[in-house]
């Protein structure tokens, strides 16, 4: 039997990757939070974390998820060990603030997490910027305007269904490009829209990298590709 | 010829609507800017501005740019007058901080503006949270996951080709319902998909409302209906 009200989980987007893209809600939660949870890779540094590192402070209990390095979906023990070490917390009643790049909602890997707590514990998310916002302004395109519809494809789909999938939109944000970066150029040369595709890589970073998507030769996991037509007013 | 290096040209997200959601780069354009421009209706407040009214301060000048309360898009003199006013303004050295719902360059009514200026004048885009993450945030379902791709509807598209377009989408966000509910009820109740669609109207405000989209009878403008087969993980 607990003697203490459980703790709450907050699911934090902590936005694109500039610290300044936090929201005023994201901060207050986290400075409050007596633990923060992130993702990390096996080995080194989490991006969450490095996000929000100037406002921790050493006496928040911090509980890195490592993430195995290899290309598909996580096994489910990493979720499931997550769950377990923030329900200990959560169960001697500290709220814990588990980071989410971006918006936790949109593509965000905690998404098991959450449903493996939701019942048990409050819940509360907190939406962020998500990279679809940061890469257009990075890219000084408009993402969609007026009535157009808005495609946000991953990169890691099979090529087929890429293209199927790229044909039937005017408007797309390939997302997740990574080690699937030549699939996805030679779907859209084949497509004939190779040309109209800009990259963006690292948006809202300091090392922040905008370029025509045919001249790239490797790109990172968190980059994308804006693929529209003559942009709306003629420009 | 001017005496003044002109100003610049801030575009800010201010977010979905709770004034917590505003970014920490927003809040120090937004309270450094001699000017603050922002959308609003033909009589009445501007939604952008009571976001971040709390932060105004009167020495700033403010101008409204006042939208005809008429559907379909606005007159092009709309953009023209909004941007002659915030050219006169730029042309004597003070930036100006144009106030944008949710993120300036998803569906923003300023994509015009912007067009306008941008040859002459410094602008830079400031991204914001969108209905997209706050939307999903208040219904408490993920927005995508993993593999799946994702498709952002106006309800402001013809039925025929609205039914085309949710018929190919496994996951779809259907924005700007407004009066268009009905036709976007129907189309779904003609596709099967009408039970598995919720509502979501003024996501994190105080009158926040998810509920079933085959419930709801009237709509405003800014709401959204999600629609997703089974979630991932069995939700």
């Amino acid at each position: 039997m607990s003697r203490h009200r459980p703790g709450r989980l907050y699911g934090i987007g902590v936005g694109p990757g500039d610290p300044e893209l936090l929201t005023l809600k994201a901060l207050r939660l986290l400075r409050a939070a007596p633990v923060v949870a992130y993702p990390a890779p096996e080995f080194g540094d989490s991006f969450a974390r490095g996000i929000v590192a100037g406002w921790l402070d050493a006496r928040q209990r911090e509980i890195a998820i490592r993430f195995p390095m290899r290309p598909g979906p996580p096994p489910a023990e990493v979720y499931e060990r997550a769950a377990a070490a923030i329900a200990a917390e959560l169960d001697i009643g500290r709220d814990v603030a588990l980071l989410c790049q971006g918006d936790p909602l949109f593509y965000g890997s905690f998404v098991g997490v959450f449903a493996l707590l939701a019942d048990r514990y409050p819940v509360e998310i907190v939406p962020g910027v998500s990279s679809l916002g940061a890469g257009a302004a990075a890219a000084e395109v408009p993402l969609v305007t007026r009535d157009e519809v808005l495609a946000v494809i991953p990169a890691t789909l099979a090529e087929g269904e890429l293209q199927r999938r790229l044909a039937a939109a005017e408007v797309a944000v390939v997302v997740k490009l990574g080690r699937h970066l030549v699939k996805v150029q030679r779907v859209l040369a084949r497509l004939g829209r190779l040309a109209e595709a800009r990259y963006v890589e690292r948006a809202s970073l300091p090392g922040q990298r905008v370029a025509p998507l045919a001249e790239i030769a490797e790109a990172p996991y968190f980059s994308l590709a804006l693929v529209r037509g003559r942009a709306p007013d003629g420009r």
